[in-house]
């Protein structure tokens, strides 16, 4: 049994708050425990440079913490006058993974961004992030499909992700942060709702990893993330059905 | 009347939601009609290098939006590499009007620095970040007394903030975003519990103004902070009380 | 009897040279007491990307110290990488203040850009570089009004600033460095040759202040702004008559 | 077959000139095909801020590539004034990847810095420079067990990386500049002279890839990363046998 | 004749003014010609990291220009975030000039930083810097020598500068900016008082230059840099005698 | 004799290695001795906004040391944020060198960037970085006549660097990086083929030097500068004779 009583293959309660902000054309607050990010998703009628002139879009994401969602506060990335190379590497991989399940070219030469803002962590909080700016995206793309009469809907799969890691020998799902502190192995993997992976990044900085070890993380993985994306359709509503029709079509594309 | 339908010596409604981070020492969501801001302060058992050896502490704040807090997405400051004028600006008011009713000597060596996190932006967001932070930082200073034993409580008044302005020449008690668009006059006023000022910013930067103006709008605002000093009493409930006895001391001393 | 020898009410000895730079379109050096700021106006025919195309022109000011001009050196913001809080609010301040008189639409889709560098500092830089930046303006418009036939005289009344405080309970008149130590109230006034306000930014982050303390440092800004435009009348000469014409037609429209 | 003429599962040419550069306690120049990376170490005796006191040492890593590296000019990262989001990842990988076998204890309290600077690039550079550097840290580490009579060899094993990818639908080793171009699926995987795991990092950005392909592709990294750690032995001569000599001590442990 | 009148071995009116500043320890004005540059020398108690505990002092300069010290305005590098190029050759280039004059030693653990902002500039602002601060250098020592009790003053001789340059196939002492642009060979030259050369800087951009070009450079530069050094005299007085007394006695040593 | 063996008028062994990069334009590595630097040539159809629509052309230099090229590990600029003043003025003068040679109309509308980078340093590695990047330039311009049948080959003349310094009272050519240390004058020459001066920057900071001991470093530097460029003229082959043709046809025109 872990701290906070769950079975090593049970993630923690999740919640998905959509709308959360006024402004945004899609938002969520998506709590996973005690860690909450709010995902706003913006839409824009212009790309950067280098995809200019093609007749796609874009997809892009930021992330950033509020100094005290940790238990000790950070100094600001915008008061150090950079960014740091955690959060260059996180928000490399939420517009990543997000672009997997995106067609760019029914977007259309549009970019969306996907900020992602931690307003409390307690371990996961990138794949917290993908999990909800995902819901945040299709929230902002059917406004977008409804108000510009796109051809297609532009999104192919859902998307989720979740944590695994290896603790005292034992494969876990969805570490909390003192669980993540004290994990040998720690991966962290990304997969569409069709079941393919779209990343999976497993680091041994403590120790090494056998081949075996990697499978049990796959397969728990994969599990926690299923259950992701049943939180994610619940959420979505009618949504859902448009992205399963989509991803019903590009499969016989 | 007025677009949202308030009198125009009438603020919008206010509701502080504390402890609303499990990490801070102390904490709030405060909402001033669609502006939210979440407060967080975080003592720390140091001060700044020109406040060392000098047995006080320090109060400071630091300030920001999320990019999609407004209606049109901001650029990070942290993407940007810098801190823009207003946020320095705001960010240095936050500190200077806290620390008008923060006896330092009594909070000793250590410093309390109050971040502001506008995750809804609609008007008021400077002068509700100073009201929601000023709860923020009761709650933590209170947490400290009691642990540490300090010999007085170091806060030693209320402190509210609201803005005024003149639309079509006529004085309005706190502005939402489209009113504060089309104020000829704008005016941010801090004021303690005791009815003193902290801080007077008017700026005419469309059109000057006339004394008249201004005792008009100073008049509207100090009706306006008693009722934002109300809502902290009643969000900070028995240590409300520890304000007023400090408040009783002061004034004797 | 303040250690200068001046009373309360007194204002520090005013000098302004006029065009004391050869390649501006408008300069002066601006000593009050020992506080020296060259102001230089340099006009250029183009707009921020934010004013483009709509027929409209543009005021702007900088602000920068001497590394020496204080008693103690300043490191300079070039070598530090980045514009201090205090010097984006002073040059944010000027540019707003000024903006305030000048009618942008006569002055055409161009800027002009007020440089303030402080080269010996004593209290009241922030007033002195509003005062004189205010006669470059006046000169360098009164040039290009003669080179460019503008419609009317785009300057639309004179501006003047001065600080004021309380120390020792008693309001005081353009405070020296030392004096401004001191103060437990700190003001800056920006006023219009029309008597109208265009800033009131009062702190009392000492101690917070009375409404009777407020109004008395309201009259005594009053007077001493009067004698700092009856100073830029002298200076200007023939422009002065200028900006009385324009002054005179704009409040008849 | 494949442009340059290898087989799926061939891997280039790797050649590893040890003592490239004379100022170096460690230093190689790797060529991996066309891939030309200069690795050295440095040993310092201190450690960084976060290490201090704990009486272990520190192990991290720097890359960069020269700008004219690649078939079009790269802006330097100096010139720009920042590291961009990849050369942080990178250079994250490549320390992580290293302290996992380094005994930090057995290196006491100083710290190596392994810089990976890349004079020529094609495809690869991230993999040739954590198999390069590991090489430059084991010379400059045996070098230090001399001088300063370490207890025990602090290097517990080898340490390999390749790149793999799916082309075409076929798992491919050792990708080059025009096939990493072209495939759908990349991976980066580093692992240990034992076999064990390090980092997996597989990102299927264009096309997601099924438990099948990430199979395929573990066990061609698996092979061409024992190819790598063999041309280390190769190249570090008698240092070689110190490793295996820590190895099996430390599995023993 | 050139534009100005003068012959082509003819300097401009120079012009230094001490104690400019009032709280520098050492300061003047200095104009030859239209070019006018403030030079102020403080004095710290401290040196820079890499010169502690030598027991030997430094001596370093800072250089900027007022953003309209030119005909066209120059954006201000705190605006920018960074010092531009041509700025920190010209800084370095002063401080190692003047350090060639000081005995650090005889200066004592403690620095001086010799300020040099150009506030109106028409050609040869780098050696009228380097002339210039070299009187506030000496001001500040001469102050420092009597407050402290140096045991020998720590200026060895007087240092001047001109620039010459090669304007139709003849060289010319001392050129204006309109000179300087047309000028196909540019060389500032720094000498003691001793008629020793500290730094030659010659460059030939436009077109390379002859050694008899060279040779005519050099003869007029040293009898530019001779009438310097008796401006520094007068202006210095009885300062004067103290160097031309350590110079003596520095000579026999 | 000095401590490498060579007579103070002997330059050390000088190896040019050309087409050292498979990607650049022109590339070469070049060693003197223990100096080694990559010199590449890119070649890009644009100029840089200044010289927007002249017709002519643009040649300019970045230079940059490995972080290990030296004894003691330098951070990296691109890890401090910014270039020091040391890589600026040594850049800025690579480029002003080069372009003394280059007929910038004849190049045509477009720009050539030498990259200079150190990946071994002992002594001279900015007049080592000049001579070699004018053979990395020379392959690019030569390459560039033969793709875009330029009218006239736009190289006027070799192009050779040296350091000369003053050690002991007696002059040196090519000081490697003990012997610079320890040099009272330091001299950096740069000279055309036809033995004109380009650069002559000599510097005294230890001890200011006479008119002698110029003209004897002058000497020096001359004669080993005609032994640099007899080596390019053997690494460059049949484009050497191209650079006396153009040569020989600019001194008739």
């Amino acid at each position: 049994m872990r701290s906070d009583g769950r079975a090593y293959d049970q993630a923690r309660p999740v919640n998905i708050t959509t709308n959360y902000n006024k402004h945004a054309e899609g938002s969520v607050l998506i709590e996973v425990g005690d860690t909450k990010v709010i995902c706003t998703a913006t839409v824009e009628e212009r790309v950067p440079p280098f995809m200019k002139g093609q007749g796609k879009g874009w997809v892009t994401a930021e992330y950033s913490m509020l100094p005290r969602a940790t238990s000790v506060r950070n100094q600001r990335e915008a008061a150090k006058g950079k960014l740091g190379g955690r959060t260059m590497e996180i928000q490399r991989l939420i517009g990543r993974a997000l672009r997997s399940v995106v067609d760019l070219e029914a977007l259309g030469e549009r970019s969306i961004t996907l900020d992602c803002d931690v307003i409390q962590a307690d371990g996961g909080t990138r794949t917290t992030s993908i999990t909800g700016s995902f819901v945040a995206l299709a929230i902002a793309v059917d406004k977008l499909c409804r108000e510009r009469n796109l051809n297609r809907f532009p999104i192919t799969d859902f998307l989720g992700s979740v944590s695994v890691g290896v603790i005292q020998g034992k494969a876990h799902l969805d570490l909390n942060y003192e669980e993540d502190s004290k994990a040998k192995v720690d991966m962290n993997v990304v997969m569409t709702g069709g079941g393919q992976f779209v990343e999976v990044q497993g680091t041994g900085e403590e120790a090494p990893f056998s081949r075996q070890e990697l499978d049990e993380l796959l397969l728990l993985a994969e599990s926690g993330i299923q259950g992701m994306i049943r939180m994610q359709e619940q959420a979505l509503g009618p949504i859902a059905e448009r992205i399963k029709g989509a991803s019903h079509a590009a499969s016989r594309r």
